[in-house]
């Protein structure tokens, strides 16, 4: 398969502000960067994302992967990322079939509660298929510390929204950004980079999504649809959240912290080992 | 002037779901309702919104109004919710002008790193004026007690953002749901239909906008656009955010919980009492 070329865009992920405390004092702070990135299919404008700007190519990529405009990476030759002029170029193979029919519907998700998909995401909810894959209560804990101790934005500047992608416990890619479905639409573009076949994963050391933002019926969707059956969150999840994650058999557990959490969907998926918890309490 | 005449559409807040915690027991819990609702202005569909449902009416008015869509509400006949077919009818007295031409242009935001606007709210921030506006920070405290008070869905489910409208320290009308937009869409509904004309305020009782959420370009925007000057937030703030509450003299107050705050832009509009601080910190 050729994979796209991508550039390498790189831009500050924090800036330097002044606030007064409540003591009245001026403070020094960092808080994370946000860009306007907008992009144009073979020249066409379609859509301004709002980002960090940590992989704007990957974010570009994913986005166009789980917006289902494209469906393959060897569709696109390139992405082009300039930030002087805040714009992602992309360029096709061949072109996008019908791309003013498929980007004519709106639903505005929960994410924000005013997302927008274009596109019906949930039409094609029950054909999805999930792999095996089963999360013991000891990876899920080994996971959740490899995120603890994850360097990132959000411990130097607040206000972003991380991802991850691991496979066990082991992270395989951190990503954050000041909306979160940039954040997993940027894991999927470097999925698509790596070749990476969530089909092909040993069911005991499956692949998680980890996110820290709450479970929305998007989350689960996208998630799904990148072949992903577990998904950890330090949130909560939602009705539609839930549903969805019912319906699909994919194992969503929430409020996930230290050694607490919530597996609110598909228990079968998580080996229990409530010996753990016990012993970390007393830790 | 006539207001739009509004259905009373009412739907349970929260659902029942059980879920299994890290000692392996099962637990019941309460989380958030979310529905889809279908935005029909004058029999042409407009938008799918998800939302916690508590006021779908409002909602619905302070969406047309925040995506300028609606300039006075008596440009509103009624809203009819029907939660049997998630859809809310929006009737016009005389249609909405170029229609078409207004909801195309797709702006990506930051809320959700995938919110839409329709239109660009950007445009016009050049154009808007705040009302002279002082808070204290006895008044601050005072809201944020308010807050701290108030029964919500949030302290029953978690899982929904919060908003709410004060006069100084007095809270007018709190609002919840799964997104932050729409909670300050409904606001902004609301407002309407009270009449209420933020322009008319006296200085030293000033409207100020509460919410859970980040302080966003778009929070920010809205705001200023419905005449509020001061946004308080337990959250913290992006740089789109700062930057537009710094080009408007909007004062953004973030990371604002029991004393502690950081006020980031507009300083002059809030009057320090930092002994107050002290105090708390005692207390």
């Amino acid at each position: 398969m050729t994979l796209p070329r991508l550039t390498e865009a790189r831009a500050p992920l924090t800036r330097a502000i002044e606030a007064v405390n409540e003591h009245g004092q001026r403070e020094s702070l960092r808080i994370p960067a946000e860009r306007d990135l907008t992009i144009y299919i073979d020249k066409r404008e379609l859509v301004t994302l709002m980002t960090l700007g940590a992989r704007p190519e990957w974010l570009v990529l994913g986005y166009l992967r789980n917006q289902r405009l494209v469906a393959s990476p060897d569709e696109v030759e390139s992405v082009t990322v300039d930030w002087e002029v805040q714009s992602a170029a992309v360029k096709t193979r061949a072109g996008i079939d019908r791309i003013e029919e498929r980007t004519a519907r709106r639903v505005v998700t929960t994410g924000c509660g005013q997302g927008s998909v274009f596109g019906a995401l949930m039409d094609d909810v029950a054909n999805l298929r999930l792999p095996d894959a089963v999360l013991t209560q000891a990876q899920l804990y080994g996971l959740l510390n490899a995120i603890r101790l994850q360097e990132s934005t959000y411990k130097s500047a607040g206000s972003v929204h991380g991802c991850a992608l691991f496979r066990g416990e082991e992270m395989l890619v951190f990503v954050e950004d000041v909306g979160r479905h940039n954040a997993i639409d940027t894991i999927a573009g470097w999925m698509w980079m790596q070749g990476l076949d969530t089909a092909r994963a040993d069911a005991d050391r499956p692949f998680v999504f980890y996110t820290t933002g709450r479970l929305t019926s998007e989350m689960v969707i996208k998630s799904a649809q990148m072949g992903v059956a577990i998904v950890v969150s330090r949130s909560g999840i939602t009705q539609m959240g839930h549903q969805v994650a019912q319906q699909l058999g994919l194992c969503a557990i929430g409020r996930a912290m230290n050694r607490h959490f919530l597996c609110y969907t598909a228990p079968e998926r998580l080996v229990m080992q409530p010996e753990l918890a016990a012993r970390g309490s007393q830790g």
